[in-house]
């Protein structure tokens, strides 16, 4: 019974039908019907024209919108565990040709006006350094919790203020949309958002992730970007078509929605003097002993172990409601 | 009826069930069951031990192959109408983080060791020039011939001698393993070959191009590069399963030799006077006046006009016998 | 007696004089006297307002100047025998992050409106190649011909209709306008040139060039770019210093005119038969047999060999006359 | 009277001197015979063999000397004050395209095996994070604390176990060595570094610093790297005749000495209350409240506030000595 993260799980059924029903020649790379779709359904979804692009990963996703918003020599301010500066071996550094991650501070990997503002307070307005050129956020962060479009639009109007462009890593954004019960527009551009990592896989994709440029400023060198990345497949028609499925039948948040609520029964479960952090979308912190953290393991349940004495779970789309009960219960039982 | 290009064509049914039988929770990233087993799987059909990774397209299987061979103070020797250097936006240029490429003629977008040399020979060897550092070669070519395993090894051993890292851009890799009756060893390692992009798209893949290094060398740092490039999939089960089922069961000879024989129907039909260079893989470059163009277009066929008075037409693993007997016929007929 | 390149020769008494009087302590980097007015001096020789920024190699001030005027995904037109291209070691590619050269052919290392075109008409104008973004010419050229007015408008009409950005490297600048008697002013910005690599090491100078571009745009990110790409001398002074003596009183026309005045007294000692191309800055490419080069080096003249049964001198600001006169009697003899 | 910085003092007569009588014809770029005495004038001051080469710039030296310890998907460990972090404008980011580097803490800006061996046990040993290659310090550091020769060798000891190359930028690297008094040997590769930034600028050099490796090791892609960043200046005897003339005479440890001695006067009357940190070289940083800096300038004094309440003051090797014995008065009478 895994609970190490939801980017192992399967691929919902509409994801693999889309694929299959697009399995006929069509034009290359982005040219076929499916792809040539994307930018009005995506432009629906979030009620503003948007850029639509599929990517295969959300590191490629969050590099290319980044080099879009900062040169080499800028930089980009994130909170210190942000998965752009932890887990993505550089790659915005890559695609940015060198700029800079610049770490603010902020409990659960959240970003608010007062850390960012401090930080930018330390950089000299002077060649001698890289100028902060972008502001990037994780919406849910990386420990699971969500920015409320208040809070977004807190952080978009500093950027905006600051001549920052204002990027979201939204790898469990669907899990975001269904914890605020806000809408896509009030959890992105309507609060200051230049691009959006839109994801996916975590959250029952197979191998497609949304690059949303909100406008058409960024379309065009993104398109070589792409392309130059080794990121425009020849047979795009796949992950256009996984794309539609999830967003034309609302099956994102249907998928967000289980996930999430599984992890709120484990939260439950748990109590509050157990959990390290609330549990706002599909992960969950807690307090874990050596030897409690065995007994989990002892009745089959894999997971992370956190920092000392901490212990990390992470529901999916497809978390078996049996296995959720099970842990829930083991949870309580500790 | 499309002849556009073999990379837009459906992907084989193999390929979309061995997606299907993958799709279930295992180890993300490439710890998964299915990616675990390609080094071996690779290493059989190349007779010799080699590092085997999946990567999304073409481009970015000769891109973490050359970023391997050459540095970002080299260059690389590849044919002016090589596809590294016309078709990948720079990305051999971003890879390798701004190494030259260096043109080579040749017929047929062929290399030979005279051509290369003379080119070699107009390099200085002073810090003032980017020094060679790799050989490039695609077989099948951007124009259909294919490298036997002799000149494969003559290029080889030059390369050698010279200190270049030597890369095969193998897109219609097995359209040159049929055409030739060579083997995978052959054609590569046993030629000299470091370095393998090993297609699979063209010939029927859905999303998986196979990178092979012959031995051990570069397979840690390209493990990163293909990291901090966006290549590594959170679900990379269902690119090691495709590639499994076409080369475990002798898929990708199968299709290959599909393509080949409609080419070689296509030819006949055409006759060598009409030919612009001989028919050796899937690709068939003919003499068409503008009315013999349109009077193809009419009958339904789509294909690329190539240069003044030059058609190109591509077949795939899955063109339609009867589209192709039509279309040899209506080129007998021109 | 060497007349290998004007790049080795002394540095003339006004710039050495001008370090020795700027060694006195005084703000770092460029915020000191001499550097702060540059932008002045420089806007006064040129009649317009231009951003003048010092820089201690010509290589420096080209990959400046192109990673201004090109994006990593852009390609720069330039002659295929451009410095360019051959003598810096891959340094634009290494400003621009990557982008790719094109390469032009023309007599004299000399480009004109229509290969330009013709090379332009080659790019296809879709994500898969890099698109033209800089042309870039070299006056005088690395053959010592030069750009009219007239030649270099025509090529900046053609790079203002194409969008391409116009950069002209100009380590003969000052060759170029003295033999052309042109104005700075209309071999450069009013023939729709945008930067300019003005040479000042060449032609007296001891270790500072100017890079140049007119009007303000790209003042702000070259400052970072020649920062960050360790440029920014300490005590800029000493730079600026030498840049303003040279320009203030007319020095460089005196040392380029000195060049020029020799260089054409070889050229009518060898005589038109003997020349490989017209003698108009302040080089010389002469046929001379294998026996014929080696009877001028038995009298003590060093020069390079350049083709087969070709050679190339060149004079410098501070050529011996009597040195010169020796060596026109000794072709002249020949 | 200004105590700003040294990196804005006057050439010592000595550097001068050695350009002026370098001042005539020579082989260009580096085949002069004053570069070509680099090598063995500085191998016999390291009692070692090594390679020895030019820049003009600090920022120079040190990113050369990263490139070539640090790959591209790798990180540098540093201090968070460091002067490649935080005053080159990410030069260390474009040299080595895109490492990361990685803060660690210490008072002063010193780093101790503790305090790396922490930051380095927060890094996975997988794929998704950049790994440590090299380590980085400052000696003497940004806050002008020097590191002995065991302190170093520890250092070094540490990143040979853990496989990091190791670098020391030595800015003021002569300061350091006199401070301590222990051979350039002992400070550098006796105690396990791999490369030396070796400041002259700051110590009295009018415009050349010396990159030092130990070895031959990274010479030649140096060389290459150097020549790609447009530092491989034409008139390179320039360059190599301010640094010979700086070792061979001793002139490099008179310059520090004079600059420590004049801190040292500074520090004594300022007395240990009032000094944030030990003075070991030549900065000096004080406790001084806003009115108490005020009545310094108001005296004429010029220098930098720090922090709220802190005041830096650099002495030079030119520092006037009745200037400093004001200064010294006018802070004891604070």
């Amino acid at each position: 019974m895994r609970f190490f993260s939801d980017n192992a799980a399967a691929a919902c059924p509409e994801a693999v039908a889309a694929i299959a029903a697009a399995n006929h020649l069509d034009t290359a790379y982005d040219g076929d019907a499916w792809s040539r779709r994307l930018d009005d359904a995506f432009s629906e979804l979030f009620e503003t024209r948007v850029t639509a692009l599929w990517v295969a990963t959300g590191t490629a996703a969050n590099s290319l919108a980044l080099a879009a918003l900062c040169p080499p020599h800028g930089s980009i301010v994130c909170h210190r565990d942000a998965h752009i500066q932890n887990d993505e071996c550089g790659a915005p550094e890559f695609y940015t040709h060198g700029a800079k991650l610049l770490l603010a501070e902020g409990v659960g990997a959240k970003l608010a006006p007062e850390t960012v503002s401090d930080l930018l307070a330390t950089v000299r307005d002077d060649v001698h350094q890289t100028q902060p050129a972008a502001l990037s956020i994780t919406n849910a962060t990386e420990y699971g919790l969500v920015y409320t479009p208040e809070e977004t639009a807190a952080l978009g109007a500093l950027a905006r203020s600051r001549g920052l462009g204002f990027h979201i890593d939204g790898a469990r954004f669907a899990n975001a949309v269904v914890s605020t019960g806000a809408s896509p527009a009030e959890l992105t551009w309507k609060a200051g958002a230049d691009a959006l990592s839109f994801g996916f896989v975590k959250n029952g994709g197979l191998s497609a992730e949304a690059l949303i440029f909100f406008g058409e400023e960024h379309r065009q060198a993104t398109l070589y970007r792409r392309k130059r990345s080794g990121h425009l497949l020849s047979k795009g028609r796949y992950m256009a078509a996984q794309l539609l499925a999830m967003i034309e039948g609302g099956v994102w948040l249907r998928n967000a929605g289980a996930a999430n609520d599984a992890a709120a029964r484990l939260a439950e479960a748990a109590g509050p003097d157990r959990l390290l952090l609330p549990v706002e979308a599909n992960e969950i912190f807690l307090r874990a002993a050596p030897q409690e953290a065995q007994a989990l393991r002892d009745q089959g349940f894999d997971f992370y172990d956190w920092g000392p004495g901490e212990a990390r779970f992470v529901t999916a789309w497809d978390s078996d409601p049996g296995e959720v009960a099970a842990l829930a219960a083991a949870i309580r039982a500790l």
